[in-house]
């Protein structure tokens, strides 16, 4: 078991409706030497990636980017997520439709900031049924980079969002992937990795 | 000059409106190598001050929160804003308005992550009206924490935020204090500090 997972099994709450509680380190409270160590982690398993730019998704993606970026020496942008489409300039714009919770959104990145020469790096916090990261790879092949790999802290993996992902060819590293839970028993699983 | 106005000097773009666009570096793509010399800056700014946690705000304050977390090594908090309020548990709500832009929002922290304990560092990109900051303010001195300063990247030095909470009594150090900005010249001049 790896240092994240141990940490959900110590610190992660299952709530009824496949809901993983880590806002104690993860998403709300964030332990900033864990996200480090987390940064080192996708380095570690990026080392032999072009990587030019870190992607990833307000809010709770940007405190997990922001510490890989130390390891990779990159900058970070963070998309916008909205409603609807009010910024000034030139934009990516991707309308991504949650198949779950029925809203769509908009992610939203300024075009001068990604271009053809860029290989991307794309982090999140949660990969469920991968509605967000849809948008963010959509939006990097519009701005025709290329998608380097995606590196998510915890993937629910009994939604179909991972699988879609690693279908479509995409590396995808997750640094938990919970195979199982149960809100009775608070029985946490994991799927195991190399 | 320091690193930060020299950053906004070259990089920064005078909008009408009073509006100082630095999303190249600050607030949509973000420069980690500056954001953690920022965190070493209000290491040596608050360096006599107790500091338990950094509390920031979605979604721009996170990356400086985060890095500056490093030097402090104490865990970040960010609040939520949102126009209506759907978050389970027990909850810190202020309620802020903003004079210039006549909208309402919630800033929202979970009680669980403050306490009578607790000495606040607040960390923010940007200082203008301090709408925000009033906001965080409330919820810090609502769970009986103390603010042990307030951190801030950019400072516009010609709205009435810093000189508020100048004036409150807090510690209020902003890294680069704009004293007036022209948009058809492009000029920018700083508040001179020590």
């Amino acid at each position: 078991m790896n240092f994240l997972e141990e940490r959900i099994l110590s610190d992660g709450i299952v709530k009824e409706g496949n809901v993983l509680k880590v806002d104690s380190f993860l998403n709300h409270q964030m332990d900033i030497g864990l996200f480090d160590q987390m940064g080192a982690e996708f380095k570690r398993r990026f080392a032999d990636t072009p990587v030019t730019k870190i992607l990833t998704i307000e809010a709770s993606g940007i405190g997990i980017a922001c510490l890989a970026a130390r390891h990779f020496q990159v900058p970070v942008i963070f998309a916008k997520k909205s409603k609807s489409i009010n910024l000034e300039g030139d934009m990516y714009v991707a309308e991504v439709e949650s198949f779950t919770h029925k809203c769509k959104n908009n992610v939203i990145v300024a075009q001068k900031f990604l271009n053809s020469q860029d290989h991307i790096l794309i982090i999140d916090d949660f990969l469920a049924n991968g509605c967000a990261l849809q948008g963010l790879i959509q939006i990097v092949q519009m701005a025709g980079a290329a998608v380097s790999g995606i590196g998510i802290a915890v993937e629910k993996g009994f939604q179909p969002g991972g699988q879609i992902i690693r279908n479509l060819g995409f590396q995808l590293e997750s640094l938990a992937i919970v195979e199982s839970m149960d809100a009775e028993t608070g029985v946490i699983t994991f799927r195991e990795q190399a």
